[in-house]
């Protein structure tokens, strides 16, 4: 069965984004490496030890699931062949035509998460559905959908922006740590929620 | 010149304690190793990985600077002989004698966070200042008097509590990662705040 993950970069203060959306300085580990990695119109420059994390985590992903806002964010910078390559479903009030670019396709559900994350779940086959979004987590975190977590901590304190953990509404949650690796830019650390 | 120490367990979500100050749970790999470790009249129990860590933690400091609220907290399960052992300055808006418990005393500052942070440095000797509680971190944050930090990252989601990083009133701080230890109950991260 389909794992939800969640993969993302946070600031050490909790912050995935600053207060006007801004994430070049979080991403330094994405694109201020030497090893170029393409991956659809992408292009990424990371340090050694982190293009397998990179791959991997496009390899895990069999569907993704995105807020409205994030797609509208990204929809622009991910260009004609965003780097997903899997169809993503775009949890939204707002109808939309399904959109293919590239590789990638996105279909937008209006009837919430859970139902969105069970479309993923149905077209991800033997691989796993990728959350993104502060507002996907949460909802996720609180309907007691998210399996593992992938943090990727970058070492700056961002002091204001898109909070990830806020909004909580939920029990706490036990963490089982399965892996840490650090990296000159950033320290990856996954975990698995324990239920 | 003594450095300004932030030492500290959080969640990933960034919480050192719970909604009503609770902090059992953070703090498992203090309690719940195998290895006993005394100070003062306080004992702990780590895993093996995590005694050189409290050990030096405790080596490094010559001085504390801590808030009212985590002084007036933590005074009755200190005990007797608190497990710091050096001078440690309150900062207060309440006036108060100076109380020594074993080999620990705790002066009471009533003239601001840079008042109490500049005699502890004087007190410290060839050693560094360490701070503790939230409201304490964020005042020397937002005066720019912080130096390293030390997270001890639990692996847990709060969902609500006592957050470390916020009523942040400062510009982005670049961070230097200087060493990460990885531990079966929690995952420590040593930062260099980056002038």
């Amino acid at each position: 069965m389909a794992k939800v993950l969640l993969g993302v970069t946070m600031s050490l203060d909790g912050f995935i984004a600053g207060p006007n959306d801004e994430v070049e300085l979080l991403h330094d580990w994405l694109f201020g490496g030497e090893h170029v990695f393409y991956r659809g119109g992408s292009s990424f420059r990371l340090d050694a030890g982190d293009v397998e994390i990179l791959e991997e985590a496009f390899w895990m992903t069999g569907a993704g699931v995105i807020g409205r806002r994030t797609y509208d964010l990204a929809e622009e910078p991910w260009g004609d062949d965003p780097p997903f390559h899997v169809p993503c479903f775009v949890v939204t009030h707002r109808a939309n035509e399904k959109v293919v670019k590239g590789e990638t396709s996105f279909s937008f559900v209006t009837d919430g998460v859970e139902s969105a994350i069970e479309e993923a779940k149905a077209a991800a086959g033997d691989k796993h559905v990728g959350i993104m979004g502060a507002s996907i987590t949460q909802q996720c975190i609180n309907a007691g959908l998210l399996d593992e977590l992938q943090i990727h901590i970058a070492p700056i304190i961002l002091g204001k922006g898109i909070r990830l953990f806020e909004n909580m509404d939920t029990d706490l949650i036990k963490l089982e740590k399965t892996k840490v690796i650090d990296s000159p830019r950033v320290t990856h650390i996954r975990y698995q929620v324990i239920r």
